[in-house]
């Protein structure tokens, strides 16, 4: 199979900063897309990925999953996208298509494993895939998204991971007008979720540990802010949210925010992948029918639905657009929360 | 108000024995309903009431939720029922019937607190509500059930709390033909628990630590039985269920059975409360949409669309009926598990 050299940014080892380096891309097949990588947003994963923090990275390795570009070529079979359009790639580049969860667009739970957008097994040249940190990148159309063109673009990106990730929990458990939803966390999947949730007509209080996001919080639509280290205003709202989209990526102790569900509401996790300590009591979930659930990302026409309705709402992410060249220090800023609320890599700094 | 002296049997301290005591009822207002007790099912919490196991019990306790009796004397506003007919009665008696879960008809989550069949607060009397260990009980009409003339009344009984403790998750979780149901434990609920989800059209899996249930769970209806303990055998479940209902009364883990849900699948707790010992893993819960629930009895529209559904179906609990005589030797059978399922009192035994 013929390929592309294409530049790109990525790492050789767990303890090395990111550098610039050659990748190679395919060329398209029928259904394949081409697409210049116009903006990439930096998530959490890409960071964990670079430094092995889960185990598995193969290196050299090149994060970015919330990619937006414009298509430069399409397959002979691609009816999606045409060259010139604007479209977008997030977590996921492939997936089985026949297995159950695929069959139901569910393809983020697809029961024979989805290829990953960067650090998953490249079906088409071997190795492992390499994510958006780059020039181009090749994808099957099924896994292409189409970009509303009403959006800014850098405040697309973010919607690729941080969005759909909060956005299919708000769909699954059905959040619409009068619902009552909360947020755990204010980062970049927190101001999504509180965005979103807002899109949807819910009434969206944000949980924080700590004073003085309030301002930030109402800004992004929230209606109340509760400080969740503050007995009184956890008693404020006993009882209260339908759903709360728990966005926090560390252990931290769900049992209060339980007690502020509503009977048969679900505190839903987002972030935190481990063991729940402090234990989890199962008294006020039996006395109130109440469920922790998880979720992960979403399917690719339920990230399409939230690019449309992104699109019809004016909904992006705020971001801090940076240059390619300052991701190792934007890697710092992000361990120290120290962004508001998503940095987005400005590709075109990589063509100098 | 009159009242009227009844036979019944009950204990005066949390060590003591149940014997014959003295109550009072009280004579039937507008909307009361006074039922001859005919039977009276015996539940785990009668006996964890009876020995204060989990505090808060008031003395003389009279326990007793799942009754089943034939009407004596109705109220001049009573439509329901009238005198002759067999009615039912549950774990339940009053609620404010003014909150958001009255209104959806979700007593059982009465948001400011339920009246218990027993060791609630009278509001008629005052001090505590006696249960069903007892001649007769006088209860407001809305908390009153019909009971299907073609049911065995002794099998009825259980129905009133380990039959709704499983058909509510079963119907709130919308169980159907072609859903893929386990129940953990076959004890009186879990053996009820087959039942219905059978009868609902379910396929249905028992899920034991111990060999030697297998044909009284086929025989109850269950179309598979896994070891819980033989690794193999839940590997061959991976990812299986739609619904897991644990009826377990003790701490276990239940990390296990999660890894036997499908994608978006529920385990529900409905009969431990407590803490989560092993710590519950969120990661397959994320990577699978998997979420862990409670649910406790049901409210008294689903209690009467329980016994509804069961005329139709014919269904009832295996019970081993006894002398109200014999309840002490009963709880000690009831603590080794030993009972098929359920014990029924015969309540014309307090006659003599």
């Amino acid at each position: 199979m013929e390929t592309t050299n294409v530049k790109a940014y990525g790492t050789k080892a767990p303890d090395a900063q990111l550098e610039e380096m050659t990748i190679t891309r395919r060329d398209i097949t029928a259904h394949d897309i081409e697409i210049e990588i116009l903006f990439c947003g930096v998530c959490h994963s890409d960071l964990h990925t670079a430094r092995n923090d889960w185990g598995g990275t193969v290196y050299p390795a090149v994060p970015g999953h919330e990619i937006v570009g414009k298509v430069t070529r399409v397959g002979s079979g691609v009816t999606k996208v045409k060259a010139g359009d604007f479209a977008a790639v997030g977590c996921l580049v492939d997936s089985c298509r026949t297995c159950d969860s695929c069959k139901q667009d569910l393809e983020q739970y697809c029961l024979n494993g989805f290829t990953g957008t960067y650090n998953g097994k490249d079906k088409h040249l071997g190795g492992t895939t390499f994510g958006g940190y780059s020039e181009k990148v090749v994808v099957d159309e099924h896994f292409v998204l189409k970009v509303p063109a009403n959006l800014d673009l850098a405040g697309t990106a973010p919607l690729l991971c941080a969005g759909i990730t909060t956005w299919s929990p708000l769909r699954h458990w059905k959040v619409g007008k009068g619902s009552k939803v909360a947020v755990v966390g204010l980062g970049g999947l927190g101001h999504m979720g509180i965005k979103l949730a807002k899109g949807l007509g819910a009434e969206v209080t944000l949980f924080s540990r700590t004073p003085g996001k309030e301002k930030d919080a109402f800004n992004l639509g929230a209606d109340a802010v509760i400080i969740s280290t503050d007995e009184s205003q956890m008693n404020s709202v006993k009882g209260k949210f339908d759903l709360i989209i728990d966005t926090v990526p560390y252990v931290h102790d769900v049992n209060p925010y339980v007690g502020t569900l509503n009977i048969s509401g679900t505190l839903v996790l987002v972030g935190y992948l481990g063991g729940l300590e402090p234990i989890l009591n199962t008294v006020p979930m039996i006395l109130g029918r109440k469920s922790v659930a998880g979720s992960v990302i979403g399917g690719i026409a339920e990230t399409q639905e939230l690019l449309d309705f992104c699109g019809q709402h004016n909904i992006v992410s705020e971001v801090e657009v940076i240059p390619m060249q300052n991701i190792n220090e934007a890697y710092e800023r992000m361990l120290k929360s120290d962004v508001r609320y998503r940095f987005v890599i400005d590709m075109a700094s990589l063509k100098k």
